[in-house]
């Protein structure tokens, strides 16, 4: 856990305490299960459950770490600690388990819970994404690719297409959702050697998880090398969001800032200043949740019916990747609320272009009129490089060009630079994007 | 293209003449579209279309490439190439296109024909998992967690995991499909500018994709994360089967044999070596599909509208990762067909634990009987630990302990050392699997 | 930090307290030598220096981590807390500092006190595996090439490959902390604008560091990249020790077994069990440790003379690799300490190969009789894989041979199977390593 | 090999000739070692080398592929084509080596040679850079820090950064150069069962590396590691530069641009566009090389004396690693050494900010006149904030401040305002840079 990058719900579904209830609701649902099916004495599966909701967790968690210094099994330990508060009884409990059982299937329903907090803020952002997309549907700028200055389109649109992104994203991690939340109560080596596939039908059903159909001692790790993947990929789509907002507040640039807090301070130096750390901060998670998914990749070949390499890392990346990506989409959508966009800078860069971003809708028009697209192509480059030299204002050049002249009217040129013609489909865009 | 790692039809997807015939059908496709709006004059496209069953497209790609050097863009390159050949009519084409509305839609179709030229591979070798699972369904061998011996399964068990696993990545190879097979016909920025969007429908219906619902210059980067993402986690699942198959064929485990040719030698030095190098070599090409996944999601956040720093990876790990993965599942699908197994070694392999692969079946009687686990655990460990060191073997240690023959009679012992007792579950798995 | 896998030094290392206390010593350092060059008031350095031994650093860092909840800004927040507990004098502090050059110098600080504790952990890990070598240099055991029995060797050589690479990653850890060991005075670009460069030496003297020779807002990344890259290598390297560990430990092949700590369990389910898991452990921090590399390498190409979004990076991964490695460094070294090696079994295995081992010495030996290397390998290869079939023994094969037995006689044969021959170099292998 | 990122000079470093050849470098210097040992009748030696200036090596690569085929073993494929083409006496070769003796050798022998192919670039780069940055040493620029006009520096100093960081690289490729240049001929298993150390010694000596103190059948991999990992960090130097060009090159900052070819063109849409695809290209080489990294770090913990599994990984690795990273320091080189710089551009953004930049320096002389840091912040703050949102601009607003003028006078802020002092070390970090 990254206590700076966690937010307090991922904090409660990662701890020690919540971890070790999950063991148990997984421990108590078999138990109740076998006592259905007669294995045991009636009425122990209430006593324990009656018993339990006196149960501090944290104690339990405490003890049964203490526990776990000599067994050096987690399991093993918590099941002593168990005994100890919960007496007699406790002798039904892990019968017929094996402790991956217990653990894996606890897991899935931990990282389930994570992936389920994570689609809330995913449905936030997204939410805001689209409310200031509409906002912002015919606010006039620039489009730049290769951070040139290419074409007219509208700010809303930019943010429609980072809104549809995380629509994407949210049908993923409804995917990898599906993908994670399997169990097994399969026993040691998968085979249900000593316990009935019954139970664990019954145990997935009390914990809303779905049967692995064929287990090892564990779920098998594709699962969560998919998983962790899409928490990576859903990374990357804020990364790209962030580095928006970065290039678009850059001091030449101005168009768009990030909300700066009263009493902020840039730099501890330059009172001037005003950073986009929020979104450079977004820009670094994304390479943690990115390095994570390969450490997940590498614990997929596991040794025969398993070993516990994937252990470690899991404990690990588990908690930290899904609240890192908790807390980057709680920024963004921080940042994306509250963001503050300069329409006139947006204007004055698009007049700063002098034409040239219209060059292509001149092509075409030659093009039309027959002339070959290569020929063409170089009477208006001419143009526009003598303009980008400081020879002539683009506009002029192409009007007084000799040969440009004797196919197009100064008329038809004029209409050929008219953004609203440009940006006629922007409407239609937007109708087509289903919500 | 790496030569050694790429098979033939995979050659053929990712070959120059195949993309430049890829552009031309895209080109040819828009300008039809066109030309059904009335945009252009009649006739041309069924003239084009006719010309250019002409065109050699090996030619036509070198000639291009020649052009590339001096103009610097290949898009403009292959478009005067076109021009040397089919002449004047071909002033028509690319009207309203920017380069990578060709390219990135050439491109998602290149993607989605080499993903199902990895379906028919991963079909192929599901198929024979399972077959294979079948033929040993009742095999009985040692199930192994930690590397260390475990309970009893059967082979085919062991296999069917596999098998279930190349299934899932069916569905998740379905699922990066649709999610690649998106291209985009809207211009410099994606905002239709200078096209109407029914001219992308109608090339995306003619092409089998689907019309991008907000592209910028280019289709989304997440996409390409993803389907990429997607074959590193088949890759790995690749890489466990490979590792379980160079386990089972160690000197001292010897249980199952990848197919060894005629006439192959294992080693220059060591005439008696056979040795595991089909299943060594995927192991280390899923190393290499797992590092291409991480360059395609560092290339998720382009700059604005688009950058092209992402081209240079892709032109890369586009045809290595799926050539790669194609031949790593093929090479898979010949170790699996030919595999030898040695059922008697698995069987001694079973006898020599002398009973201590169902140390979990004592004990669970054990506790049946009332005795608390912690207790019954430390008998059976007691006993085992003994056996392991040479001290009586495990069951006469049951057997003499003088606590547990206060609890277990000599039959009981006997009766929880039954394989049939504990593989009673086989049959059921497998009839839960579908197919 | 990862509670789990940090050692208590690492703890001390990265804790809040640890980080104020290094961004006053930085702070200090500079206001002594501004007061040398007598550009604040006489006196000042020595009445701070003896107030700040009364500072509680725990209760500053969360009075500071307190107030950066407004100024959003950590090395602000730091100071103003710094200005409560020692009033007025500390407005000397950070006097034409920029808060880059307090947190980077105490960062490239701290970083290089968690590599000398790493290296001290090298240290004792290398000097238990040269124990070890030397301790088995002459226990002769199966040497296997694709886990396949290949040639004799003894169980000290094959440490001793490990002892050295360990020698090798002191030496790579040595050149890493040399990159690391470089801080910056040089103000909130680079250029020394509001500082003198004489401040900068004598606070890097001050805390053993070395001024970065050109830098920009930050010392550039290149630096952190190839430090986290030597301890994913060093990580690289227990990870292979561990996987050897894993393989001897093998139920089949059971040659040397880490640990079992006494009241440890293997298995909750099978008590019969004694796992490997410390150096499964071992193998999954090694690939946690590989992963937070690439999340450093992606920290290099910072915008302009800085931008901050390799911070959450590092705020995660300097204190996480430090400690796993730390922690992985400590567990290999507990395991190679109390390794359990059972020679006998180690015969037994070189037994079982009946000969089949030498198969390269009998090659040689017709090889030198003037036998075409093509037709030996045939003759040798048929012995050895008539005998893998179970068809005699390679020997008596080797001896009854037609072809073989015109050109050696057996006890030729018999002298090309000696043990103590192959392994007549063992000696000067261990002379030559350099301690 | 990826033909669009390979110069001629790495294509015939990594061709199958040269591979060849070089195998057969090694086996010739063995066979005559062993000559010179009275092991092998004498004038062997000889007679072969003579013999092999007749090969064509392009021919033996194709009869030696074809007869692979069969035996599944490139090194005793090889050998067979080469008995064909030298008959009777190339029985000698080979003697007591194992096929890695030979492959892993040659391999350290190419890889070496790419790496000083490598170091001809990166000194041709540094060289260049530094030119540069002498160059426009006193060019006066805006430093930016968060994408943020920060403070003043000159364009000289901004290069002088990254010619360092390629100094730096000079020294870590040294390094990864010596961790490579390690050859091995210790036999099948390390120990020199059927070989004489002195054999190996002579051996490396003549191909100019150093014989692996202890190997395993191969040298170790952790060697790779490192070298794979520099490369990695040398990249992410490019990007870093690649980066910068590209930010500068943005339509709203125009101070510098790569070269823009004779012919080329920007954009097959937008005539007007000049985009800096040199520098993008090397942005995703970048992400290239890194990813091979990841690759090669998982190739290190093969299983006991080895596996194979690292070979098809640095089959594809090694030559394109090596070649991309060639590449792409060539063609930074172009970029450097033909960059375009408007000095005009720079001085008006300098301009712009209106002062702003020296808000560090005003908070400065206001602390030494004894304003705590707190307070003086505030009020430059104050001023600048305002400035920013258009009241005013920051120099009048500092000097109509009611607090700040009783304590500056206009001449002290004037005088704060002053780029030359602020600029007074410059001249300094210059000399102070070793070449």
């Amino acid at each position: 856990m990254i206590p700076r990058y966690t937010t307090p719900e991922m904090a409660q579904i990662w701890s020690d305490e919540a971890r070790y209830e999950n063991w148990f609701r997984v421990e108590l649902a078999a138990l109740i299960a076998l006592e259905n099916q007669k294995e045991i004495p009636a009425g122990v599966g209430q006593k324990l459950k009656h018993e339990a909701q006196k149960i501090n967790w944290k104690n339990l968690a405490n003890r049964a770490l203490e526990i776990e210094n000599t067994t050096r099994h987690d399991v093993i330990a918590f099941l002593s600690a168990l005994e100890e508060v919960l007496g007699e009884d406790s002798r039904w409990l892990h019968l017929g388990l094996t402790s991956s059982d217990v653990v894996d299937t606890a897991f899935a329903y931990s990282l389930q819970k994570s992936a389920l907090q994570i689609g809330q803020r995913l449905t936030a952002l997204t939410k805001i994404l689209f409310e200031q997309a509409q906002k912002y549907k015919h606010t006039v700028c620039l489009a730049r690719t290769h951070g040139q200055a290419a074409e007219p389109t509208t700010f809303g649109l930019k943010l429609l297409s980072f809104a549809v992104e995380m629509q994407r994203n949210e049908e993923r991690l409804q995917a990898a959702i599906r993908e994670i939340a399997h169990g097994k109560l399969s026993g040691a080596v998968g085979n249900y050697g000593n316990i009935d596939p019954r139970i664990e039908e019954a145990v997935m059903l009390e914990l809303g998880l779905v049967p692995e159909v064929v287990s090892t001692q564990v779920v098998p790790r594709d699962r969560h090398a998919i998983f962790f993947g899409t928490l990576a990929v859903i990374a990357g789509g804020l990364e790209r969001l962030a580095v928006e907002i970065r290039h678009l507040m850059r001091s030449e640039v101005a168009e768009a800032f990030e909300p700066f807090g009263k009493g902020q301070r840039g730099s501890s130096a330059m009172p001037h200043k005003k950073n986009p750390i929020l979104t450079e901060n977004v820009t670094g998670l994304a390479r943690l949740i990115r390095s994570y998914a390969m450490a997940a990749y590498e614990n997929q070949a596991l040794w025969h019916e398993r070993d516990i390499s994937h252990s470690s890392v899991e404990r690990v990346i588990a908690p930290d990747a899904t609240a890192v990506l908790d807390f980057a989409l709680l920024r963004m959508t921080q940042v994306m609320s509250g963001l503050e966009v300069d329409a006139e800078n947006m204007q004055k860069h698009l007049d700063a272009t002098q034409g040239l971003i219209f060059s292509e809708s001149i092509l075409l028009m030659l093009a039309k009129k027959g002339i070959l697209r290569q020929t063409a192509y170089e009477w208006v480059q001419r143009a526009a490089m003598n303009a980008r030299e400081g020879q002539g204002d683009f506009l002029s050049n192409l009007k007084k060009d000799t040969e440009i002249k004797k196919v197009l009217a100064a008329k038809d040129i004029d209409e050929a630079l008219d953004v609203k013609h440009h940006l006629r489909h922007i409407d239609a865009i937007f109708d087509r994007v289903k919500r």
